[in-house]
């Protein structure tokens, strides 16, 4: 794998990276960090924390001589899931934590960052260090995607509705768009990531797949076509659900897209700008893996695979969304866990969630790849998801 | 019911009250109003916007003259039961608001101080509105005390276990003291609320009711007699206790009061001043009923009835602690119910729980009688509970 | 205590008791005697072997010199609550046990009978030994009546309603009857079990009370006078219900007391000849202490207290409903337990729970008496329940 | 589809299958027809029953002319699933249901029975009926092995452990056997069914797939290696794990396989003979997915995918265990549902389950085929499962 090669890029990108996550939170107000409306919503002050205790225990810690701990009891507070570092706060937990404050949590950052320029500055480059250091740029991206996710969900579920911005962060509409099936040859493809930049373990392990003939869309489904398979009794008629889906349509008393609300006869979103009439002409967003699937039924049509999608990907525009696939997330082939509590973070999370490819608009710039591969559990839908159709 | 005369002196009670509540939370951080770990903890910053919402939608709104709320959306945030008053966030969601922040809360009282002093000095004083005025007075008082435990809760079960002060706000000790079993002849006694000052429809309805002979302790059970419960398995042993409580000690593993943690050998205690050896000479506190019966039983003896802590009350020291009583939280026999609103407070809640008697190191000063019927829940602990005991 | 004093009368007794519970499971088909569709309802397969390991481990298995047991590991399937008498199937997984068999449990009756017979024979009769097998008897006609509940349950749950007998088992309406309130004066009255019978634990320790001046009905609620509670909105105005009540109606979604159906138009009521319509003379049935309190406020009156119904019901007929009372359920104030596990019967179950009072049509002749202290949870339908009113 | 020719060979086939049936259920008592002891396993009546439905709603009602039900309110007590034909009880309820009794059920099959033989002599046969009544046998087969399983489940978690059978219905040792692992040279692969009997309709749509080089175990493990497993610290160890295995381990206390008790130092395995030693060259039978999985990370193998077992099963003998592939259940390229209330039965499942391939020795013989996808949800145990291992 090349990478980075100096220092001073190193440190630059430190630098942009860490500057990125406080910019994000910069409209929030104190109160707003410290919430989890729900398990997978974490406080953005966990967030800020956790992506710091990374750079302080897997770098700061082990290959900094000399370097102090800002406070011992941080790893209880920050560790996330790392079975190899010890206890932790259970995930439900972080939002009944008052200390530390944002401002400790602001404190720490600096101390962190200090001492992580320092280091970088002095240290003798290894390979594996930059590894780590890049791996902590990316770990830190993935978590400014939450930050915005989590932050939507904790304005969006307040019942003032207040807004995060008054710029328009989420326009994303294609006026005069045309939607067409493109069609892919069958044959063997290759499959995963190649080339020398950074890329997760479980990308890793290229290889050949055997792909049918098969049709995949060029656009994404836009609300005005989501409010029509809606208005056709979509989340009312079990043909087109999985019987998973179906159970949680009915036990949530679900209708629509989370953030849409039903007020005088209208629909309405909440964005980051407060609530707003749907935009028909948006790629509907915030919908999970049993709606995406429910919609492509209804259609006659279906999601497409991981693999199909990466094929395709270079036809198509994408970025807006991440998209629903009908993959299953699993292993590759050859795929390995890196050794260590590092190696914890991919493999593990393999059985019953599914794969989303592309990235959304609230995916950091230079964070995507085409052959990215995000997942999530199939009834979750507070990340910016989407629908492309295949056949 | 006689009572406050002048608006003078229910202005200065007025601001005393609402600065006292403001007092309490003075040592908070921002993050430390937002949380809510418990259900039947509500974050601080709750506390001080439901008060306000009290003497907002009982008096300002339906007695002050071209009254404009301060926020049409906040009796959705700030009811907290009453049906009467329309939809609520339900309780379980308290912690989930980041908004309205705490400096928006803080606005919101000085707005609605500002307009009760003017209407206390302009409006033509009934005793209805005399009545309703004295009653927010000690609503907001029961809420003052509930700060206390809630904040206790919320610093109590942060990891990094914070104070709350460096004063010695619960050193309750009494060295040198004895114990002793006091007899009250049986015969009819009056229970219940006389007089023309304040109190809750709970307390009213004075009647006669039968008592045998009885003892009571002069004194609260100590956290030294508690130890000797639990060194001799009292949590253990299932004779001691009721069959809920038994269910209630296995199934979350409970083997010491709230607050206490076994650290390298020895007993400590989370108190406003951070974690502390356990004070042998001290009342024990935060404990709930089952665990105050189970105790009484391992001694041989039992709790007092409410009617028999009413009458012996004059004779012992009382207010350190809200001590259990054996009696079931149930109407007087001449119980009636306030009409609207204002009458759900009580009654609705007479089943399933337990009267509480006395007072604690909470109560604010001059908000306890001999005759409040205080009441809560058999399983909770988060109130400063302690036992005596009777024969 | 003065009991039964010849061995005749006791064997005779014994034969009679145990016969008449396998008479009410006469109509049972095998498959009946093994479901149990709610915690609370126990298989009846389990009411036989249970009544039967009763007298096997408290009388035969200490007292009769060399029995032996039936099968050493019906302890464990057949044991219901005593900790004393060690591990045991928990509760709500009576109805996963498809053995003992019924015929096997029959058997296990027969060979416990012969044994009880024999023993009582030859036995020399002390008055621990009475008091032990008449305690059983007691003991098994509270079975008995659990028999008619829990079949009741069983097959009125079932979609095909079987009926359980064609003779006319619920017909309590009194054509023609009158209501009329009865005052009672007030002043001290005594109240608790005195004689030399039989009684429970928790009717001991007769003892004096006050009451204040009450009026009390002569006669229960009938289903024509709650079909106008519910035609009145009664299950749709928060006013009348306690709060956890009103939770109750709203969670479980509570239209009608329990074994009502609304069919074309008609309230139909499953009684054990099947669907009927329902019988407005009949008194109410089978509505829990939430329901019997919101019918009592929706009149302006009130339930009785415990003493109350014991004072006033020398004056008016009882028997055909348990009738819910205003009191908790609680230790009188000189109760006791027995030493070891006989004991744990009725102490533990002291908190959170109403006392009913009177008998039901579902009780064995012989086993009422005025001093009778019933208890369940608050929330529970499931036995035959009533409603008498006070002032 | 080629498929039976003669009316008389089906209905030899007919009478075989439903035979069959009854013939598992023969050594059980009526009690043990009723219960449910968790949701996923039914009760013995409900699965003959269920069975009988499938004919008479799928067959007899629609196309047998003047086919009389023999009772309209079964299709409410043995509908499973099939949203299309109506309301059912819902699956956790029926183990509450006593009746129909076991004999109504067996009355039931006669009726259908013979109403079946009848049809089938009379009707104009078409290839469609062929079908359906293939379908029947087919659906039935299923049943009987859920029969084996659930009857298991039902006698092995009672505290009797009662024998279903004193043959040696389970033994499936090998002495001598040696295991190898074969390799696979990689590329295009065709998998799915084909030909012209009888497939369910997500083995169809035969299509290509790429696979690399891999290596396939000609043999299960045994009960031996994976006691290595567990005495290595398998089950205490998280790196093993999937991080929702690992939770699930930690939540139940999981130790072992179901149905292995530690008894005296000595594991215990329920059977179908009662309780037995383990049999160590047995392979190991009754464990979920994550613990199929967690036992091949721990050899530093894998599992293989589906269609990595479908091209190798020609090279190794299978049919004693259910085998956990790596593959989670998805559609096939070109997977299509039937229409109607048959095609309910696959397509709804595809999500968040894993495929298992092969056969156990509860599978009905004929009933198997390499191209068979059976599946289950990651945490089931109850199935005859067994791990395979591949590199």
């Amino acid at each position: 794998m090349k990478l980075l090669v100096t220092k001073d890029e190193l440190i630059n990108r430190y630098k942009q990276v860490r500057m990125n996550s406080e910019q994000i939170c910069s409209p929030l107000q104190a109160e707003d960090y410290v919430v989890q409306p729900v398990q997978e919503v974490s406080p953005p002050k966990w967030h800020l924390g956790h992506t710091t205790w990374f750079f302080e225990t897997f770098i700061l810690k082990f290959h900094a001589p000399g370097y102090r701990l800002f406070d011992p009891q941080y790893n209880y507070v920050f560790n996330s899931y790392y079975e190899s570092v010890g206890a932790r706060v259970i995930r439900t937990n972080r939002g009944n934590l008052s200390r530390p404050t944002v401002k400790d949590i602001y404190r720490y950052r600096k101390y962190v960052d200090n001492a992580m320029v320092e280091f970088i500055g002095k240290c003798s480059l290894t390979s594996e260090l930059i590894h780590l250091i890049i791996l902590g740029f990316n770990h830190e991206e993935q978590h400014q995607e939450l930050l915005y996710t989590d932050i939507k969900y904790i304005l969006g579920h307040n019942p003032l509705f207040p807004p995060y911005s008054t710029e328009k962060l989420e326009m994303t509409s294609q006026p005069g768009r045309t939607t067409k099936m493109m069609v892919i040859p069958e044959g063997i493809y290759e499959t995963g990531y190649e080339g020398d930049g950074f890329c997760w373990d479980n990308e890793l392990a290229r290889h050949k797949v055997y792909l049918n003939v098969f049709e995949i869309s060029d656009s994404l489904v836009t609300n005005e076509e989501y409010l029509e398979f809606m208005e056709d009794g979509g989340y009312e008629q079990f043909q087109h659900w999985h019987s998973e889906g179906w159970d949680w349509v009915k036990k949530q008393h679900i209708h629509a897209p989370m953030y849409w609300h039903r007020e005088d006869g209208q629909w309405m979103n909440y964005t980051f700008n407060g609530l707003q009439p749907v935009n028909k002409e948006e790629p509907v967003c915030h919908i999970n893996f049993f709606e995406a699937a429910a919609f492509a039924t209804w259609k006659g049509l279906r999601l497409p695979t991981e693999f199909e999608w990466e094929v395709a990907s270079l036809l198509f525009e994408w970025g807006k969304r991440w998209e629903w696939t009908q993959s299953a997330y699993l292993p590759y082939p050859h795929f390995s866990k890196a050794p260590g509590a590092l190696g914890e973070y991919n493999g593990k999370f393999m059985v019953n969630q599914h794969v989303l490819r592309g990235a959304s608009i609230a995916t950091p710039a230079g964070h995507s790849r085409r052959t990215y591969r995000n997942f999530f559990p199939t009834n979750q839908r507070w990340q910016f998801t989407g629908i492309r159709l295949a056949k």
